[in-house]
This record gives C-alpha cells, structure tokens and sequence, in this order.
C-alpha cells in the first residue's frame, strides 16, 4: 500500500502502514505477555495503545481533508471509504491486543491460564503471531495473495477456540472459575483478532481490486454459539 | 436526526433511524429470548439481522455517491463521516443482539444462565431495553440530552457486567462449565451493546454541536480485566 491512487493518499498509507506495524507488535507482545509472563512486554502494550488510537484518528482526519480538497469519485473515493474503516479495524485491534495484555498483567507473575490450557493458547497464538505479520506485508506490498491466505486461514482460529471451550467442560479441565472467566474472555479478544483481520484483508482486497467486500458475509458468525 | 443538512441526507438519515429501530427491536427480543425463553422472539433476532446488515450497506453506499455529487465539505463532510461510523456502530450492535439470541436458541427450552444469575442479567436487559429506547429518540429528534444520558448512564451496566464476574466466583453460584462460559460471553456481549451505545451517542452528539466524539478516550476500557 505505498501509494493508493495518488500522492494526497501517501500520508494516510504510510500511516495505516504505522497502524499495521504496531498491531503486529501489539500482538506479538500481548503473546509474550500471556505465554511467558512477560510484564515489559504487557506494559509495552499497553502503553503503546494510544499511539495507535492517535493514528487512527490522524487517518481520520487526513480522509476527511483528503475528501474535502481533491473531490474523489469513483474507485478513489471507495478506497478513501475503504481507508477510513480500515483505521477503525486497525483501531480496534489495538484495544484486543491491549485486553489480552492488561489479563495478563492483573495476574503477575501468574498465568491467568491453567497449565491444560496453555498448549492450546499457545497454538492460538503462533496462528495470530503470523497473521499479525501477513498483515504487515499484505499492507506494505498490496499483496492481495496475503490477504486472500488470511481469509482462507482463519477458520483455523475458530476451530482452536472452539477447542477451549471442550477443553472446559473436560474431565480435564482443573481450573478456577476465574481462570475459566479469563480463558473465555482471552479466546474471545483472540478470535476477535482473527475476525478484524479478515475484515482489514477483506478491505485490502478491495482497495487493490476494486471488489466490495462489505457485501461479504459479515464475520463473527458463529463461534460464540458452539 | 430528521435531517441532517440538506435534503440529500434525509435518505441516509431515514435509514439510520431505520437502523437505530432495528437495533432496538433487535435488543428488546434478544432480551425476551433470554430472561423469557422467548424462541420467536430468538428467531426474530437471528432472521431480522440481514436487514440491518443491507441497511448499513445502503447508508455507505448513499453517503459514498453523495460525497461523489456534493462534495460536501467542513461540517457537512464531517457529518457525513460520521454517518459512515453511525452505520457501522449499529450494524455491530445488530450482530451482538444476535449472539444473545443465538445463544438463547441454543439453551431453549432451558435459559443459558443459572437460577441465581437470571435477576442480574435481568438488571442489565432492562437498562439495555431504556438504552435502546433511548437511541431511536435520540436519532429521530437529534436530542443531545438523551445521548448525554446515555454516556453518562453507562457505568452503571459495566457495574452491573462486574458483578456477575463476582457472582461466578461466589458461594452462591450453581453453574456448570458451560453456564459460566455462556455467562462471560453473554455479560460480554451486553456491555459492548452499552459501549456502542455510547459510540453512537457520541456521534449524534458531534452530528449535532460539531464536536469531535473521534478525540474522547476510546470505550471498552478497564471491565474485562475486572
């Protein structure tokens, strides 16, 4: 996404490449934070949020001006459209990242995980640690292959967090109702994760091909009712 | 919200209205699935979200050809963005509502939820049901004082959202695995309904005063880690 349709639109591209920068380092250190017991690395976190929720708002008001002074129509004006709501997702998966963190920190030095949970976390996270890169590189090349490998990824995550819920209604399962609470509440921020980043995917695709991808089937369908 | 600047919006706000009484239904009956084993009212829910979902759809694609003809700017662009983020906002509100239902669905002809939980969730559905009230209001007349009610009001859901975090780890809960898993997502789905309320209200605020609700600090704070 180096350049949209025209040099007007490099600021907000490069600031959406910003965005897609700290949401992967965001996830990266919310998996630290909840995988190793990384404090920093949940403060980091944390802290970093506004810097993302400041981009958005940048992207926002960049859009706005953007609308105001060079009139686009057709294809351009889609892709600013398309921009604009790819902030919002972006936005948003900052504060994902940031919950998983702030979990993470109430319970040091403890995980807020069960050990029979751990693996599966753990799992879940490899597959967001890579998706947080896709999106990365899907951003900064346009790369509608990358998206198109998010998309088709995902119900991967859902399957994993389906498992949590199995594993939690096991013979198995040996933790608290608090923990139980945690991994709820953790599985869903994850899955979250995976459906914001379709949704950014699904608007990359757009951008790049001028396909609309909100008249997809909207996500979240489905995993918070098996 | 009966028109917003000039009669090319009047569409696109018909239709947020449209949305915001959707919305509203679709909160009223994913309560009565869930306090009253409701199944049509469930099934209502579920079947009534696509209409949501093509409402928000119709106001992007409204708001996109009017940027294209009127090329709005200052405050009437600025509204405008705002009824893109308006649409949104709703149209995730219908997918919560859903969830609720769905959930509801599931269980039928038993509640999801333990006997001693039913009187808490029953407080947060009847501040939901004056939440959604409040919206179509506040859309239809523009009305900033029930926005600033709402915003104001909606501590009092995250409190009630907080204490069933407590009930689950208390004495007096009877719960299975499986209550308790539908319990935290349920109480999730219920305060984000309050958050987005907030969002949207913040948005009718700035539709109406110019004031920018984009620069407040961002919802969904600090109740999961409770």
């Amino acid at each position: 996404m180096r350049v949209i349709f025209n040099e007007e639109m490099q600021a907000v591209a490069d600031d959406l490449d910003h965005m897609a920068r700290n949401v992967r380092d965001a996830i990266h250190g919310a998996g630290q934070a909840l995988t190793r017991q990384d404090l920093d690395a949940a403060q980091t976190v944390i802290d970093g949020d506004a810097e993302t929720d400041a981009l958005a708002n940048s992207v926002i008001d960049q859009c706005v001006v953007l609308l105001s002074r060079q009139n686009p129509v057709a294809t351009d004006l889609r892709v600013v459209v398309a921009s604009l709501r790819l902030a919002a997702t972006f936005e948003r998966m900052g504060d994902l990242a940031r919950h998983i963190a702030e979990t993470a920190r109430r319970t040091y030095p403890e995980s807020p995980l069960p050990p029979e949970a751990i693996d599966m976390f753990q799992q879940m996270q490899d597959f967001l640690d890579v998706t947080a890169d896709r999106l990365v590189t899907m951003l900064a090349d346009r790369d509608t292959n990358v998206a198109e490998q998010i998309i088709a990824d995902d119900d991967k995550l859902d399957e994993l967090h389906r498992r949590t819920f199995a594993l939690a209604q096991s013979p198995e399962w040996s933790g608290t109702n608090q923990q139980l609470i945690d991994v709820v509440l953790l599985g869903r921020f994850m899955e979250r994760l995976g459906d914001h980043a379709v949704s950014a995917s699904r608007r990359v695709v757009y951008i790049v091909s001028g396909f609309d991808p909100s008249k997809e089937p909207a996500r979240d369908e489905g995993t918070d009712i098996d």
